[in-house]
């Protein structure tokens, strides 16, 4: 054990073992050191999805959120004790490199595209190697899913948050061709008015757990309540060119 | 040999086989027939980043463009040269899955976000077995490659074609938090006026051949020249809620 270690930041993809990349696959099969966020008292699903894949003298280090919906996302008090817990976290995590270890983070999807590695990233760069290893989103999964093409020819597509507030997400649903709508949740009602009132309600498809075992599809017509799971999504599909 | 075939539509990544999907990697090696789009002369990317995965045997059937930037893309005949294309695939797809063989069809990227397999895939529906695979997009190689996360908290994405026209493109461009402009080509000198315009110019990084061997990676400020190949991007970063 000479040097200091490298921490891998590894997308697993949507969820199924065989939508991780061949690399991401041989990184956490031969792994002896893991990390992984997860909501306390919970096996947490990057954890989960690599049940099976695991040295079995593998080392573990579950990096507990303190909070996750208690306290109000705009509440100064958040963004404080968040901040603390990635700080003790990336502490964690260069101890580990600087006795020699390289530890393979989990990360549901892609690590770049919204999630929560980012902010170890940006916390560790300069202070020891990081690698990324980009993996399928699972917005890929959810249209996927649908059997249908999320974009044609010069169709833009938009990213956005069901977190947003209604006007925004109403003014930003009427310029896209393509839309997918995230983070879900809770914000469903806010999110169907949305699109009922930027014309795109009978377009739309509700996705959930896309490349999951319990993955659910429907137009989100046919969706009679509002409860949704925070891994689901909005998915309408652009009509761009078809020759 | 009884029964019916199926047609698989398989996402390869962006292009370095080690960041295909398990699934990917195993279809494409015990692949007995193949099919895949390719420029007239030339190998085609798809089929050269499977280079050493083949098994010897493998049947290639390669779908050759008759047209690619020699009629406009807004002449009639450019659609009317392309469907008949399309149509002359899918007949000869559909005689090899009659014939009892499963074909794969190699996608750069993921199949249902731009890229010509949707093509395929709308008239083989209801024809035969169907199954898509989804991948890596080039985009997540893209801004992997840039060394930061593309999306924040509540960032909004944007993905626009350089193909769109200039004001379509500053329209878009204005609204985003996070951007992606795909199909960049000819059309950097354009893109260019357009993020000068949208004032993002600044924050703008150049990407080629993201993945790939010949990979580039720069901000846009730094590159002199306008020339850029298909396979390059524009990504700006988002700049929401960080911890």
């Amino acid at each position: 054990m000479s040097g200091t270690g490298t921490i891998y930041g590894v997308g697993l993809g949507p969820g199924d073992p065989d939508l991780m990349s061949v690399k991401a696959h041989r990184l956490v099969s031969n792994a002896t050191d893991i990390a992984y966020f997860r909501k306390s008292g919970r096996r947490g699903r990057a954890r989960t999805s690599v049940d099976g894949l695991l040295r079995a003298d593998v080392h573990e280090f579950a990096m507990e959120y303190p909070v996750t919906t208690e306290i109000p996302l705009d509440d100064p008090a958040y963004a404080a004790t968040l901040k603390a817990f990635y700080e003790d976290c990336v502490e964690k995590l260069l101890a580990m490199v600087r006795a020699g270890r390289n530890v393979v983070v989990l990360c549901e999807g892609d690590p770049f595209f919204y999630g929560s590695f980012m902010h170890l990233h940006s916390r560790l760069l300069g202070h020891c190697p990081v690698e990324v290893v980009p993996g399928i989103t699972g917005m890929s999964a959810c249209w996927t899913a649908t059997g249908q093409p999320i974009t044609y020819g010069d169709d833009v597509l938009c990213v956005l948050a069901g977190t947003l507030d209604e006007e925004s997400l109403v003014a930003r649903m009427r310029e896209a061709d393509a839309l997918v709508v995230m983070k879900l949740g809770r914000n469903l009602p806010k999110v169907r008015r949305a699109l009922e009132r930027a014309g795109l309600a009978e377009r739309a498809f509700y996705v959930a757990y896309g490349a999951m075992p319990q993955q659910q599809v429907m137009p989100l017509s046919q969706k009679e309540t509002d409860d949704a799971p925070y891994f689901s999504m909005i998915i309408v599909h652009g009509q761009g060119r078809r020759p």
